[in-house]
């Protein structure tokens, strides 16, 4: 994994900053549980309102967090005014995501000028112990000299 | 694209008591828009509620959609009792997912006994007009003799 | 999938050409079959010294062609002296890859400024009977300005 | 990383056997370059055989060992007789592949009973220096029963 020092010393206040505008995270009720350097992690309580049909927590809902974990870690890096987007991610579902709570934690494997790629993993809690139920790698992009696009 | 007689004549009531024990897809909005043999649809209106920073609709939530339209595209030919499970994705984003509404165009790609392989892609509709935005293509994994997981 | 005019007149013999520097394609006997703007062919013949440890033609050189398949496509609609490199592709194994020849079959799902989406079918050939056995999609980056990447 | 004690003592001999009857791994000049219980390694001279249109080592080959040393990684944790079958993998791109020599690492991310992820990373060697150049993940299929794809 990549171990940067991060070009932006305001990095974590502009992750909690930019976290805060997502209104999915709100809506899914995932919150940011630690930032360092080319590394964040997100969690989500399990709930039916994350469910899919069979009760486990949705495949699509831990890519949101597995994605967003692996982009806050690529935006740790970059320096002010840089923003990024995911140009495309891949996730294997290891196990059924049950739990009460399923944590993201996303890292950067190699930080580019203009891509940047990240993993996450994403484990369940269940009554103390984790358990790894998927694995993700995204593809970021950098984004210079667009005001709508700086983080 | 595999054009398959389903193997449950009910597949379509089938799909609709699924996705409506799907809780994500009610706190997100979602909505199914058309159901057939092989292919699937699911509109999802855009609004702040499911954003991400920048303000254009979450990655995370496009693949929500678009792994559930490829998954019902692929229960669509599944005999009755048979249940599916992503194994896993991948998704590109081709474009900012900004307008009114985004509609998930799933599909099967070749139906197997043990995984079956499936596409979507997501539209972004503005104004009248429809932009490719992103594709999944994604794994099912047929799971049988288990009554927790037969849809 | 995408149908765009080609840029570049000579779309043709720069792909041959590039082509025909690729010693790899030499080294496994693969050819092109067939080119036209937005879509590319290659054909392999199948033989042990393309295969895996089970007789099969080895999945790593299915991923060979149908990225090249893929690649070429994408060149197809490049102005000339642009070059593409791939950054990322991900590939289904849908049936083992026996038979007399593999043919990868690429198309254009959405050429972009900078980045490119392709995606690659390759087809087992036995007897005149043709069976899908691997799907593949593909990033592909512009990059200009290099003169030695400019196909 | 999953650190597993072998369920075949005779791992490292049914890896080489396999590797030897692969006639691609002769034909491009790859060669185990070391074994161990979840992990193996697999070295690639670079040579204008194994290479694409600008002299770079040709993005397929570079998947084709890092598919193969992903792939034993997960075969030197399977029980005696039980083959496995890649069902699809994904790879980055990180940086042209040039250099002296290619070495594709792989280890076991999770092994399941059915499937397995594993992982490689590709590196390029140039006078003593290694640059990470590639990303492989992949799922593995095991399967059983079958004399023909026992390794």
């Amino acid at each position: 994994m990549s171990t940067s020092t991060p070009k932006d010393p305001e990095f974590e206040a502009r992750i909690r900053t930019s976290f805060a505008k997502q209104g999915l995270m709100k809506t899914i009720g995932a919150q940011l549980a630690s930032i360092s350097p080319g590394a964040v992690e997100i969690a989500l309580p399990a709930s039916p309102a994350v469910s899919q049909q069979h009760g486990f927590v949705h495949g699509g809902v831990v890519a949101c967090i597995a994605d967003s974990a692996a982009g806050y870690a690529a935006l740790s890096l970059m320096p002010p005014g840089i923003g990024i987007l995911t140009t495309e991610f891949k996730i294997n579902f290891l196990a059924p995501a049950t739990g009460d709570r399923m944590l993201a934690r996303g890292c950067v494997i190699k930080a580019g000028r203009t891509l940047t790629l990240a993993q996450a993993e994403v484990f369940a809690e269940n009554a103390g112990q984790e358990k790894l139920v998927a694995f993700l790698i995204a593809t970021l992009m950098t984004i210079t000299g667009r005001d709508d696009v700086s983080d």
